[in-house]
């Protein structure tokens, strides 16, 4: 019954599906509180109370059949230009509500743009580590993923190795910063030399290739952190946004995709994503989380808790002896594993803490801790990751633990 | 930069939006209220007021966290087993919640059971008149639409040549009851005989054919019509359901998807769509939504209002000598063009009448009427009709009209 494509992924979902379910028979064995689960990025931290009072206020003051109906598949007028309005604000980019196009979160966004561009055989690179599902995302559309291999050392973009990868197959490149799973960010020169190589070779190559910038961790930067606007240093620059992080509402599924002037055919373009929004099933993005988002354009979750989060966790982690670089955004941190990564995993879970191998974000020996939980959970977990620490003889230089 | 794929789609788009765009010229120069747009299904009738009553509710009842957040792909399990239990009662079924799978709206459900079945060369068999979107659908998977000549009597399924069309490339069938644009629905009697066909060719062929049952219709049925629920019918039938018309929330996106047990390889098949769902984007249904449809189980929007536009419009057009039959559910009339289909809905334009040629559901010499409007757009658009019908010399049986 099922199609060769999904066929893999069925065999490949079970694997992760087992971890998921040994998650919950250890929940059940031990209890909720005693399992340290850190494998997935659902926000811990609420909705900022806006949101709420803004669902509220719209079921009591908007008309129901517009507020439950269809609009343009792109989606209300009104919320496009506000978001527009809001990014020119804080970006000093100059957007119309024509360059915004609501979408079922920023995944359908990349699936609304990969089906939009790519041709049987187009090649997409991407950065490892990676967010897996990217390859399954081109992969729909017959594209075929090119992976630049990581660099341990900084985990930001190896661009020698980029500028190799590029041939005249390549359609797209995809960023995603801040980064899951590493956390950092992309500095304005990282950008400016990466658009640098891309021109160059749409000159070379006499083709547009498209930078797909994947940001739903835009609002999660710390230590004042900037996390530069893409679209201003490479013209063929489409932004996949989402505001599952930035404001707590992963299962809502609403986003928006930012397709500027400067791009390439830009009218047949934006008109095409419009129809494969449609023709994928999505239609339009849900319409009442639409006029939230008019209503909660500015507003964001409280990022200080992730920050304590972050603080707490990677002070300790480095005191066990563990090895890894500082988050400068999102929710994760990127871990050397002393050992193989799943095997590392394994042990971890024998400890009751539950993480995800690098080897899913093609990066194998480190592992990724989700640290969108509550603070306290993290507090808890402190023993088990000495002990785990310990146990790998890690920490040498303190006294007596090695 | 537009894909190979998406090309097409975007020219024949421009036809439709050159329409709208007409649409809304017309609405400025002569007054909206003095166009009779019957265009669109976009429902007129309001959400039952339980729906918004429930938005509140959960708003400042439910935890924040758990009701925007992530959850399971296929849905909250405890909305799926509300909706299986509903169907039991309803329609004497023995479903289970792992048999249902949250989508956003039916056309995602139709895109994820598409791609969990289709290899590149399967046919997919529909009836005209049919939703041409279901084309776009199975063209994702790259698959092969196959369309059954309309039956213009009584626009049921033609049995014989249905049988005819299937090959040992078929791999799913379509149907949509009560229909769009047409408003028939299947007897219990052609359901049947339809099975009998698939289990004769499922056994000829040795392999699957799936019947892909879209029904978004199916609670607007009128003179107390019943609409036979198809899964007793035949083992391997997939449900597309969509609160869109039964609940008044089509911009919501919020619909799931019926997988039986009877299903052939039924664990592979839910697994794969659920994986489906993620892949393509959605991750899952719209998760508010899902919290409303918890406590809106067993409501539905007032039929009573379709139903009084129905009686009213059908009266009518057959007092002014149209041709038409008068649907039995759904809330669409499909009725006969006195000459060519697209030249009459020019016609009607001008006299500020929006309809939609049948060419557009592959059945020429046919428009559709979405009378989801108000009860008094319809009253206001009588004189236009009957100017519409005088013009072509219709009515001819009544005095001194030919």
């Amino acid at each position: 019954m099922i199609s060769e494509k999904m066929r893999p992924l069925v065999e490949n979902n079970s694997a992760i599906r087992a971890m998921f379910e040994e998650g919950k028979k250890l929940a059940a064995l031990y209890g909720r509180e005693n399992v340290y689960d850190f494998s997935l990025g659902n926000p811990n931290v609420p909705a900022p109370s806006a949101v709420n009072k803004a669902i509220l206020d719209i079921v009591t003051e908007e008309e129901t059949t517009m507020v439950h109906g269809y609009m343009s598949n792109a989606g209300y007028e009104d919320v496009r230009d506000a978001i527009a309005q809001s990014l020119n604000r804080r970006f000093g980019t100059h957007f119309r509500l024509e360059n915004i196009l609501m979408t079922v979160g920023a995944a359908s966004g990349m699936n609304v743009i990969l089906k939009t561009i790519l041709n049987p055989g187009d090649e997409v690179i991407v950065f490892a580590p990676y967010f897996m599902e990217y390859g399954s995302y081109v992969r729909n559309y017959d594209g075929v993923l090119s992976v630049v291999p990581p660099d341990t050392e900084t985990f930001q973009p190896d661009l020698t190795e980029f500028e190799r990868r590029i041939t005249e197959k390549t359609k797209a490149v995809i960023i995603n910063t801040p980064n899951n799973p590493t956390g950092v960010i992309y500095s304005s020169e990282t950008l400016e030399k990466l658009s640098e190589i891309m021109r160059g070779k749409e000159k070379e190559y006499g083709k547009s290739i498209v930078l797909i910038s994947d940001e739903p961790y835009r609002e999660l930067a710390y230590d004042g952190a900037e996390v530069p606007y893409v679209t201003p240093f490479y013209h063929n620059t489409m932004v996949c946004y989402s505001y599952s992080k930035s404001l707590s509402l992963p299962g809502e599924r609403i986003g928006y995709l930012v397709i500027p002037d400067e791009v390439d055919d830009f009218q047949a373009v934006a008109a095409a994503a419009a129809i494969a929004n449609r023709v994928l099933g999505c239609v339009n993005a849900p319409s009442l989380m639409q006029r939230v988002i008019m209503r909660c354009v500015d507003e964001q979750v409280n990022v200080d808790a992730y920050n304590q989060n972050r603080e707490l966790l990677y002070g300790r982690l480095k005191e066990y002896g563990f090895t890894c670089i500082k988050p400068q955004g999102a929710f994760y941190l990127f871990m050397k594993a002393p050992v193989d990564d799943k095997e590392f995993c394994q042990f971890c879970k024998e400890h009751l803490v539950l993480l995800v191998p690098g080897s899913s974000f093609a990066c194998p020996g480190y592992v990724r801790i989700a640290y969108c939980v509550s603070y306290d959970q993290i507090l808890r977990s402190l023993p088990a990751f000495e002990a785990i620490a310990k146990a790998y003889g890690l920490g040498g230089n303190k006294e007596g633990d090695a």
